[in-house]
């Protein structure tokens, strides 16, 4: 150990080449030794991990110390009736925010008693947008002319870089002299940005050779990828879900003890105008509490929970009840690739039936995204309860937040 | 272990109500065998974790079956000169996406050789806005009035709730009859939301009682919490924070490959002129990568992701380099409270040497900010680097990710 | 003639200095006569104006060649309950969009049928926010900290160029190297950008002297003047004003050929989630039309409709009726000073009683503040109702627009 | 005229019924006289108008009173170097803020002998976007889905109403029980607002009768019209249009008193940088100014100067000097229907050679769109230019505003 550890100071060894010299769990622990003798602190149970280290080194981390354990709890049975999730699902979700989880079981009650909630999926493609120089104005309209003119061609070099991916369509945007060419990709049941920015490349050379722009950068930001943009909330990105519900009068007082003018209400003063005066681009109460536990719990990439909360909920008051719906234009999610192998996150995606690749593929992603919807319904219809009835703050006590 | 089952089954007993009966670690088991029963899926992996479970349950997660590990690799060492933090570091990231602690940790390596990036905190506060309803809109003005003549007496209130807690300000913003009235308070080492959320009711009910205002929403969506919004870009929520460096020519030259006008370029046509053009209120590359790994790392909630993406990235060429700054108008964590006492993200915090309340109170918050904005601006640095160097795509397919 | 002519094709005389060698009103002739024989076109009816010409040219205009006369209908009486105008208004909106002034007359009618709309001002002030270079995020924090250490001597040196202003308040806002200065002053019956603007830039000077900062620009566009922004909607910039009336049913039923909930379904679905889907900072049917046609009646700067649409329409229903509110959050507009002294707008202004300063200083500009909110409200509600009962396109059809 | 007035006051005669009775002339008359009579005010200079009131009164206004006088002056010549408009134009600008005429005419001078500024349209489609509500998700899916597979028969149906209208394409955006579907046609030398919704009734119609969709607004606001929105600022509504222009270092200096790049610092510290951070969709200096100042000269519909303030201005450094561009995603504009017949502004369209239907139809408004980017152009580079040379409070000192 302490020959490594030498070899580190002296900078002869660097950490993250460990990996070259010894086998991955060694490699894991000589680097967490190191910094526990670099700093004095122990790090212990960060070392008492159980995921399979060989895939994870190779796929998901570099510079590995150990593995963090973040709590999950499920919610549910919660009854989605999805055109590809059909059925009652346990939904894990692992947060370390007490009350949340009880907040959407609560909500998962509800919907469930209530016959399950409805959702669709409107739209679904993965997107990327290079920016590219153009010299002048006229000549970044020439260049947004040819692409458009030459969508098939540019989707042939695209597509020649993946034997999933399809490209679905694509949108040139000027700028001044910047020219945003945004693609839209099928990934099937992966997430799908790597795959996107591969094509996106091969793409970016043809349009640079045929019309003299310049690539400037493979994403542009008008992707929109893990910033918030109302380009995500208008168009989408990912999948496009939206998911609704009828309670009856009587499940909203005796589950909520509220009632369905209140719960309309609250929402339109606070989720509505609230929102409108803040300049917010999300009109909900909590979307991202929901998608941030399900997608940590299922291995999705957890910075795409910025777009899950350009989410709009909204609840109408009708004949003997209220209706209440949530819209996510920009979920982005996976059931293939990124964290969705590694041990623990896999049984979270079994547990919702939707590991792996799907039958027919995207099968999987998308009732993914169903039961993520629906899951959000539920924790909005909750919060939106616990407001009306006034028990917010209460729950926070009890439950012993914070 | 059947015994629970068929009562569970039988609606008799409820999945949550298991810790009434058994000590947490048998409710966890019974519980991850009913839904291993009910749906025939091995949940073995997720029942492998070792965290102090007595605590977890009781603060931070209900409904518990288990845990996710994700695995944490090391960015750094990374040379932060805050006004707080001042040392190098070795930055815990918590991610399942392949190629981005290695990302993280180039630009690390950048900064500490250009000698550190500076760090400032400009204002520190959470905020909730609560909404009421007025009469008209007549009453509406006069609750503001109110609200804005009697700020002395409103803080006595709010802060009889907590022994930490500070008012810093508030501010009534009326929309037609809903009055909005958002309170900044000091919140120490705490994330604070709760501290927040229960010192407001408190105010709330005073508000209500002299005004004749009606609370409809202990969250009113001026927070704004969990939720892109310009308000938070522009007046801040938890800490705002700048981070900067100059990076002479010869550093970006040979550890990014690129130049510093290039860097520049990118920059100013990706995160200025693309975010702008997509409706975007994140003006960076992928700061919410960044949040999201430290913040699952350390315990913080990864919710809070979303506000962390607002930020602001500028490269200004100077004589002989380039200087970089990050922005983060609305950084919201704690060292206390929340998911930050679980041992793994307590190790992770302890690396950081920010673990616990700070002495004086406060300061352990600040610090870990300056850290967090330091690291954002290193993921910036590389990958502004690599969509310069045009490496992006190839960084993806080497890493394996996806 | 010709003698003019000739020198101005040479390139001996500017166009723009005829005023130096001829009175106005010939200068105004021989360039106008120069354009026609340049041209070929016929510029009779531009010539045809009766506007003092001494003035306008010494204020509102230069290079000037005659007047475009827009014509000017009026809606009312409106029956306005503000705190500052309290009467019944015949409003006076100059146009060319038929319809527009018969929509708002519907709507004008319907609220003093009501009893007349309530309106109140919020807040006043105009802004002005410089941007100033810092050497690094270090120097900026301070710049930062120095301005908000030192607001009266800054309010000093500001008011020094003014007789009538007043800095009400200032915020330092800081973006990387970029400081932005915004500062807020009491303008009275002045819209008061120029004043705003001088005053600045003695603080601007001060705030150099003192800090070592460096303005780039007087204006940093966080005033935010003339572009929509998030910031005067949250914030206010000029006059916030709300206005708002209760309407019972039987007016809807009467006037509106519709009803209350169908009045408040319709501002639900198109105001407020309408706007939201479209990532849009203004949440109404038509503001914009409304506060167009009163600024160019009444001699404001056209330009600053842009913020006129920034505003929130709502809709309750409630017992027996339905309350209709509008809210402005920036306002901007004057009584004295830009156009508001031309022969026929001030005329306009007079007709609702607030041409000139008010006595006291500001209360003109108050109630011409009030009295655009009740106009713009008597838009909406013709608007939501038309929309409501499908009549829009009839009435595009019948009043023979477009 | 007692007698009217009499029966005015006994509400026998509604103000606006008054063509009814006399002759334009003669009613106009009346109701300013009656005006004058009740209020105390002379209204004799909004008497003095030349304009031709048959016209006026049957298309741009109702109970008109008189008109309002605005100064024109121009700024030019201007050489634009479109793919429509192409030579040199003296640009008409009508308005009361002194000061911005000459600062238009200086950015006008130093492009011409730039050798002129280019400028192209980059789409063009006026949009209308009804909402419908459905009964719950399902059916808002299904009513997307039936509007995206009918696009050939809803646009028979839309095209059925008029003889000009073209549909170019319509995109139906769900939210929740919400269902916009938004439509774009080509208008031709119309701005077309007023053809394009009626031809949305006509296809609305078809979408109810065909879906069982509800219509409830024929504008739901995802159009978005006179409002600022992300929507119209990333997709386009009305013209798309693009300006730019090389200033050689010297024109810079020797006109603007500055250098390229500090035109350059100005624009990405104020525009770029402070438009981020105040949350607005308008990335320009004053983009604004210049639309409102044409609109109201040609007869435009002013309250669309919203949208032109959507603009991103953009100033790049170069091989000596700066390319400067201009991107207005939305103008809205005609140069047949609305005010453009009036004999003043009708004049002002012929100055630029715009008047009128195009040959082939569509190229006069393109022609004009053109023109008015090149102008806004002027105005962004001349204001640039004053900041950074720090003239801007001195030109307003010197030119007496205010």
């Amino acid at each position: 150990m302490d020959h490594y550890f030498e070899r580190i100071k002296n900078g002869r060894l660097k950490l993250h080449a460990l990996e070259q010299e010894l086998p991955p769990e060694e490699a894991v622990k000589v680097r967490r030794s190191f910094l526990e003798d670099e700093t004095g602190v122990s790090l212990s149970a960060l070392g008492k991990f159980t995921i399979d280290i060989d895939r994870v080194v190779r796929r998901n981390i570099e510079n590995m110390i150990g593995a963090v354990q973040v709590p999950v709890g499920i919610a549910g049975p919660l009854r989605v009736r999805g055109e590809h999730a059909d059925g009652h699902f346990y939904v894990p979700l692992a947060t370390t925010e007490g009350a949340l989880v009880a907040s959407v079981n609560r909500g998962a009650a509800v919907i469930t008693r209530a016959g399950g909630a409805d959702a669709r999926i409107l739209r679904d493609g993965m997107t990327r947008a290079p920016v590219f120089a153009a010299r002048d104005v006229v000549h970044a309209a020439k260049i947004a002319e040819w692409v458009t003119n030459h969508r098939d061609v540019i989707a042939g070099a695209a597509e020649s870089t993946t034997s999933h991916g399809r490209m679905l369509g694509l949108v040139a945007y000027v700028t001044g002299t910047n020219v945003f060419v945004r693609m839209e990709f099928d990934t099937k049941d992966a997430m799908g940005m790597n795959m996107v920015t591969i094509a996106s490349e091969k793409a970016s050379e043809l349009i640079e050779s045929e019309t003299g722009a310049r690539l400037v950068a493979l994403s542009g930001n008008m992707c929109t990828d893990k910033k918030p943009a109302a380009m995500n909330l208008i168009q989408g990105r990912g999948k496009t879900v939206i998911a609704g519900v009828f309670l009856p009068e009587t499940l909203v007082s005796e589950v909520l003890k509220t009632d369905a003018h209140t719960l309309s209400e609250v929402n339109h003063r606070k989720n509505l105008i609230g929102s409108a005066r803040a300049g917010s681009l999300g009109f909900n109460a909590h979307a991202a509490n929901v998608v941030a536990a399900m997608f940590i719990a299922c291995g999705q990439d957890a910075a795409h929970v910025v777009e899950g909360s350009s989410a709009i909920t909204d609840a109408e008051v009708r004949e003997g009840g209220v209706y209440v719906s949530v819209t996510m234009p920009s979920l982005q999610l996976g059931t293939v690739g990124g964290g969705t192998g590694i041990d623990t996150q896999r049984e979270c995606l079994s547990l919702l039936g939707v590991s792996g690749g799907g039958d027919p593929p995207g099968t999987n992603a998308k009732r993914f995204a169903e039961i993520v919807a629906c899951t959000v319904l539920a924790g909005e219809i909750s919060l939106l309860g616990a407001l009306g009835a006034r028990h917010l703050a209460k729950a926070h006590k009890t439950l012993g937040r914070g």
